[in-house]
């Protein structure tokens, strides 16, 4: 059992750590941004390794619960403990320093607070990408990208968030600072506890650093918003598109028209790329070598598509701000689907061979609860579909409470029959223990639960995320 | 303490496995390539994951070490255990099917048994690349790849052979099956047991299933041999052709004259692709998407680093005979080695901005403990190189026996001082126990022990391999 801060053991961290890490405005800690849950606790925000190491060391000596807060994007409750004894928010806002940039060897090393914008800014700045993208990009901090194993539009090409860290700075459960920031590609000396601590969501340490594998720029970049015949066409698509470009392809986005017809419904307002909008719409984003030009590679892989039957209208973009005006459609679905509210929404995986039955099968499963608008769209790509069920017009989510729970449940266990994730990006946090729980091998669990307790003997670490 | 395996035990392994899963000549289980270690035990090859399974629960209810061996060609004497009780050496041998392959999601799960060529060959019978390369392709298995987390030559564009992996089936300590066959490329539930498998050396369970990512054949291929004008230069060529070619590029090794005199002395015979063999020759590889020429894409990467002054020869091969031909010579440097004899070889990584300093100091560490003839080559795309020191020509390694530790020492000191690993992808075994020990973080060895202990409390998996 943990123990609640009390004014002592404030006392006693406050004698440890100068005035400058204990924050007044304490409220935006404690909220998040759909308005799920009301967390609680002390926040600081230590602004180097060694006091992140001395706040850790106190709340473990006096098993106290710390909870590593990074941007406080995060969709899964990981960054907010509701209940139990009140912890110590540990936020890394005050880290934020590159450390070093190492152009000649396309790595650089950032403290955990550095804001992945900032980071891609950096490296673009030396020539190079930092190719981690998503939604939250300008607020979302690295250290909690890394501990999340976060996703978004490059992971075909680039990997997530994992694939592009090469070592980590950890302060482990009784404030020892393990530094493990290697710059080397290749390393196989003993356990690979970098991965091990990508992904464990701040349960089994606090990442205070990381160094960071920086990618070459694509010479020529370009876009598509393709109309396919159906999800098995988009897959048809993907594979043509790999056979011809390879790694040339970085994002490859499957939307349903429901997206389309929420963004009319409820805006933002955006510019239709199509004649008229299809059923299912691809949008690629390509990056080449020297010596392609993008527009052409996209105009020759259309056609090659059209002979093969598998699309029936398409755009290039001609400009960057075409380019942008694509993007802009894909990143605003998420806007659009908050302002209509949906019932439930899922982070799904399936294996691609069977992502088109997959959809097929899903409506059927949900109309036996009832009758539901369904905005499926996502990472192709990777298999990685937002699957996110909605009132029909007039209804909002408010009417379908009760029956909530029996939709999450359906998509999951449909997910799960298909051999696929009920968390692919997002993580597990709190929202999705007892998914975890009953979705996983047994023998995962168990090795889990060893790993937590061998650790962090004491449960101090971000207690009840990722496991009870 | 672990027990040997008695008559008694045998016997009752007997009763649960056919006659079939027992060797009778073990002879080439306990030697290894170089003839360094001479192992014992009781080999059995079991022929499914169940007889995997009881088997080793056997073994952990009596107590007894169990040593996973896979193809035998590891370096480090993983797969050799000399001393100490007498273990069950656990052949995955029988273990060789492709359970599945699934064209259109690139994934394809094999046993652990299935050796590496043979997996190449399935994934090009269906138009997809299985880009792990290495000498010993011919007869490593992949179990034993994936639990040394193997390098090799394309490791630069594709990553080790844990970025090939998506998923894995394991027999734990205790004799569980652990099913982790994702075949998902995003699933963000909980640790990465996987990654924690992969390069565990067989000490934290066997590995009997892998579910593997298979890549697209590039459109059009080829290789360059390039004299550069030293270490730094050939970092600035690698720099100036990922800059205009991005993930084309599939191999960049580095290799010092002294190789190319090894081969003149003891053999292979091979053809000189320059006309003079200067000091520091890149072999190049690329791989390229439809719509470049291979060959035109070298030739203009030769002419910007001439006109860079970074080259002063090279020669792109023009057929594929002739690429046989470069990577001939590049796959023969080893065999040469053999002949000549090393009085110590290393398998170091170093941060690729300093390799130029490691390489122009290495040689002046060493003239303090005597006069010796330096191989330096390796994969410099991944700061890996491998530092293989030799007696002067007319002496022999015996010759420097009461040197060897010294050598070894100093090597191993300066990479450590680089912010190297003294083990790129050769992986820990039982040689570089001690190395570990010397080098490594104590936060880092703290952990690895305490998951050991979590996951294999008896210690019966690969004893004294990696962890003492």
């Amino acid at each position: 059992m943990l123990n609640s801060v009390t004014d002592e053991f404030e006392a006693q961290l406050r004698a440890i750590l100068p005035e400058g890490a204990f924050k007044s405005d304490t409220d935006g800690y404690f909220t998040e941004s759909r308005g799920r849950w009301t967390g609680q606790g002390l926040v600081v925000a230590p602004s180097s390794t060694q006091e992140v190491s001395a706040v850790v060391k106190a709340c473990n000596d006096a098993k106290v619960g710390v909870v590593p807060y990074g941007g406080g994007t995060g969709l899964v409750g990981g960054q907010i403990l509701q209940d139990g004894a009140k912890p110590v928010v540990l936020s890394l806002e005050r880290m934020i320093k590159v450390r070093d940039v190492y152009p000649t060897e396309d790595t650089m090393v950032v403290e955990a607070g550095a804001i992945l914008a900032s980071i891609q800014d950096e490296a673009e700045r030396i020539g190079r990408l930092f190719p981690l993208s998503l939604a939250s990009e300008g607020s979302a901090r690295i250290g909690g990208l890394l501990s999340t194993n976060a996703g978004g539009l490059n992971v075909l090409r680039y990997g997530n968030a994992r694939a592009q860290c090469l070592g980590l700075e950890v302060v482990l459960a009784d404030g020892t600072v393990w530094n493990g920031l290697s710059r080397l590609h290749k390393d196989n000396t003993g356990y690979d506890l970098r991965d091990l601590m990508i992904g464990a969501e701040g349960t089994l340490g606090v990442i205070t650093a990381a160094a960071l594998k920086l990618s070459p720029r694509p010479a020529s970049v370009g876009s598509a918003m393709i109309a396919v015949k159906g999800p098995a066409a988009a897959l048809a698509l993907l594979a043509l598109a790999k056979e011809r470009l390879a790694e040339g392809i970085s994002a490859f986005e499957l939307m349903h028209r429901q997206g389309f017809d929420f963004l009319d419904e409820v805006g933002p307002e955006y510019h239709a790329p199509l004649a008229e909008t299809p059923e299912w719409t691809v949008l690629i984003d390509v990056g080449l070598p020297s010596g392609l030009q993008a527009d052409e590679a996209l105009v020759d892989l259309f056609e090659a598509a059209l002979e093969a039957d598998l699309v029936t209208d398409g755009v290039i973009a001609q400009s960057e701000a075409q380019r942008e005006a694509f993007w802009f459609i894909r990143e605003n679905i998420p806007e659009a689907n908050r302002r209509i509210g949906s019932i439930s929404s899922h982070d799904i995986s399936i294996p691609l061979s069977v992502v088109p039955e997959f959809i097929k099968i899903g409506p059927e499963q949900l109309e036996k609860i009832g009758e539901f608008r369904i905005n499926c769209f996502g990472h192709l790509g990777d298999g990685n579909l937002h699957y996110n069920v909605f009132p029909p017009k007039g209804l909002s989510r408010a009417d379908f409470s009760s029956e909530r729970d029996q939709i999450k449940e359906a998509v999951h266990d449909l997910a799960h029959e298909f051999s696929g994730s009920v968390s692919a990006e997002h993580g597990v946090g709190r929202l999705k223990v007892g998914d975890l729980e009953r979705y996983s091998d047994p023998a995962k669990l168990t090795m889990m639960r060893a790993i937590k307790g061998a650790l962090d003997p004491n449960g101090i670490m971000n207690p009840g995320a990722v496991l009870r």
